[in-house]
């Protein structure tokens, strides 16, 4: 990542990065199946008419058509429906998924994805063209206990605490609570609040407060208390409190301003310190009901979240049935490139192999194969010289590579075989049998861990 | 898969479906491994000049285009050096990744890709638009020994063997073989004789035959030679006597037997019954250079090939160096699509979790997630319910996903804990400790295991 990558925007990893988003895929799937999630994959493609349903062409939709197609019928003269485009998220096609199978899956429905989407943006610092997600949802079928509002909260903090990542703070607001709120203080357009609020981070709160009258028609009072909302912040329950002492008063802001205290209270309790009350977290563009998160990566501000969600009241819909869900969405890519930018995590060693077999001489490839065999049969990955050339050389092709041992065979005078192994960090070398040896835990497999970068 | 995918060729599984495939992602990733092999995944995305590079069209590419674009400037306006399209296999990409990083990568560089790719071909059994494949490759810089011809095919037998798909067969072939044995009898146009022999298996001998005269200009003598060379196969190294049989001499004939014996010969040794010469094997319009492999599933032949591959001598040029490579894909998608269809092998439950840990009471809550943490410390995938529903519907949630096992935690009369498991298997309910209770290895995470139609 160092290297700059040949198509802007389409990050590549070399082998010894992969391992590190390896690691960070790994982990999140550990994670997620420990808490109950099942994987599944959709389609890398939807039609068109599915994408732009909720008229996200911000995404900047990537259309394909076949080549062969291009010249006899522009793809553009099709009608939406038939019309293919890469998918920009995992919920839109998860929603389609959910709907389609419906009839074959058990609800509440609890599942992650990992997968590649496309966003045909402009390339930035933290902004990909083609990037990883990780979904983590729950759906119900017509309704889903808020419970699960709580529990999601919980899964993404267990799984980004295991990451090589230093702190995050997760930030958890309710659209419930803030709807409740502007309604209570006389402003009815609360999309159009939410919207002004959104862009507090990036424009200040007197360019908000600015932005509340001119295109909302707010008074100077309805702007600063709508600004006095979204300044409260706390890493406990307290912030109830100092909600209540704004004096506004509305039904859709006291269940908001329940819900939002259990999901607070019980992520206080489990996980101190990750989880923040911040009322000032809008999403602004996306289609929640209640709760809504937003994560950052604490002195990795700028980055943006890192993982986004909350509760759609309708995630999806037949018709007949309304599907109501919760989640998040991890930006894996986003995450792992600042990982190895900033060597928060490194690799033990470049390559799988723990051991490399020497070729002690150019007849005996065959007795180093069944050295091989004998070692991965106990999970010890390793390869095998494929020539006889100078030990030095050998060892230099281990060396490289981080390959801790170098396994050498040689041909005793009555025609049997002897084993040693050799240590090339210490020097060590040793007689070893190639049905017993095992190196250490930490030499078994390569591991990423955290550098004091992290 | 029962079902119909709902946009023809873009198939999707079910939760359950989702854990046969990652079964044998995993098994893969695993073995490749431990044989030290390093994972790599490139961009989804290529130029199209880079694409059809080799003339490769009748691969019915997709290209994409942003939909924001279209209307402004038809994609194919562009020059095909800024086009983009969706790669069609896993080997130009890593050609490219080869060329662009050779400055970084360690040669010889031993990588696995496991990766979606897409072909916009008529979707039939066995063929998608979009699907996935798992290749496995060495490329050195300037020379590749031929020993890595023999290893690589080692390490996909090991890898199948591990699937559950039944009795397979890896044939082997060599292009310096073939085309050697050509030259020798006089027909001089190897790439068109090629082409001819790999119809055998879909028109039959005579009608081969008869290409090879009209369009050709072969004699009934070489046509007659040519198709005695494709009808040798052979389990072992027997193969060389019937070739020499044949009387053709040739150095590239001679160059290619000796490589051919020594995969068989050392293949036959490891895997008996596995790898079989087969001197039919042409791998049609596939540039390779010595040997070539292909795979069949028994009893599953009209599949086609799972696992093709072969010896490029350039599988990629800078101009100033040139890497060689040998490789082999498994066509991931092709071979689960099977694995579910024909019920070969199950998944132990159709979800992660081991236990379902029941809500007694509505306060209970947060009792239930201590004895989750207490439960996923250990390893063990389980998930709380949301509601404290009548024990019989929570048991009804469990049985319908198969989780073996049900927790219930009661508070006692002086304010304490205590927990039962029931195995809802055989009924049995006991009292347990969540700080030490472990189920079986067996119930402990979710397995897929073969069945007798394997």
């Amino acid at each position: 990542m160092a290297r700059k990558a040949s198509l802007s925007g389409f990050p590549e990893f070399l082998p010894e990065e992969r391992l590190v988003e390896n690691h960070v895929l790994d982990t999140l799937r550990t994670t997620f199946e420990l808490h109950g999630f099942s994987p599944i994959e959709t389609r890398s493609v939807e039609t068109v008419e599915q994408l732009l349903r909720k008229g996200e062409i911000d995404k900047e939709v990537y259309g394909i058509s076949r080549l062969l197609d291009e010249d006899a019928a522009h793809n553009s003269t099709k009608k939406d429906k038939e019309k293919l485009a890469l998918h920009f998220d995992l919920t839109v096609p998860f929603a389609r998924y959910v709907v389609e199978n419906a009839g074959y899956l058990n609800f509440p429905f609890m599942r992650y994805q990992m997968q590649k989407v496309w966003r045909g943006e402009r390339p930035q610092d933290g902004r990909f063209r083609e990037f990883t997600q990780a979904d983590v949802d729950v759906v119900g079928d017509g309704t889903l206990p808020f419970r699960y509002d709580v529990e999601l909260a919980l899964v993404v903090v267990d799984a980004l605490s295991q990451l090589n990542i230093g702190d995050f703070k997760l930030r958890v607001n309710n659209r419930k609570l803030s709807e409740g709120f502007y309604r209570g203080i006389g402003l009815d357009d609360t999309a159009g609040v939410l919207r002004s609020i959104d862009k507090l981070e990036k424009i200040g709160a007197e360019a908000v407060a600015q932005l509340l009258k001119d295109e909302l028609g707010a008074s100077d009072e309805q702007a600063q208390a709508a600004l006095s909302l979204a300044q409260i912040s706390a890493e406990d329950t307290s912030f109830v409190k100092q909600v209540r002492a704004l004096g506004v008063e509305h039904e859709l802001l006291e269940e908001g301003l329940a819900e939002l205290e259990q999901v607070v209270g019980e992520a206080t309790k489990r996980a101190p310190g990750r989880v923040i009350a911040d009322l000032s977290i809008a999403r602004g563009l996306d289609y929640y009901t209640g709760t809504v998160y937003e994560t950052v990566l604490v002195g990795h501000e700028k980055l943006g979240s890192i993982c986004s969600g909350g509760r759609y009241e309708s995630l999806a819909s037949n018709g007949k049935r309304t599907f109501p869900g919760v989640g998040l969405s991890i930006g894996v890519t986003r995450l792992v490139s600042r990982i190895i930018a900033e060597r928060m995590a490194e690799p033990t060693r470049k390559v799988p192999s723990a051991v490399l077999i020497a070729l002690t001489h150019e007849d005996m490839w065959s007795e180093a194969q069944d050295v091989a065999v004998a070692l991965r049969s106990r999970g010890i990955a390793c390869e095998v010289s494929a020539q006889a050339t100078k030990f030095g050389k050998q060892i230099k092709y281990a060396e490289k590579r981080g390959i801790p041992f170098v396994w050498f065979t040689y041909e005793t005078e009555d025609g049997g075989l002897t084993h040693e192994v050799k240590d090339i960090r210490s020097g060590e070398q040793l007689p070893v049998n190639p049905a017993q040896w095992m190196p250490s835990v930490e030499d078994l497999t390569v591991r990423v861990v955290a550098t004091e970068n992290s």
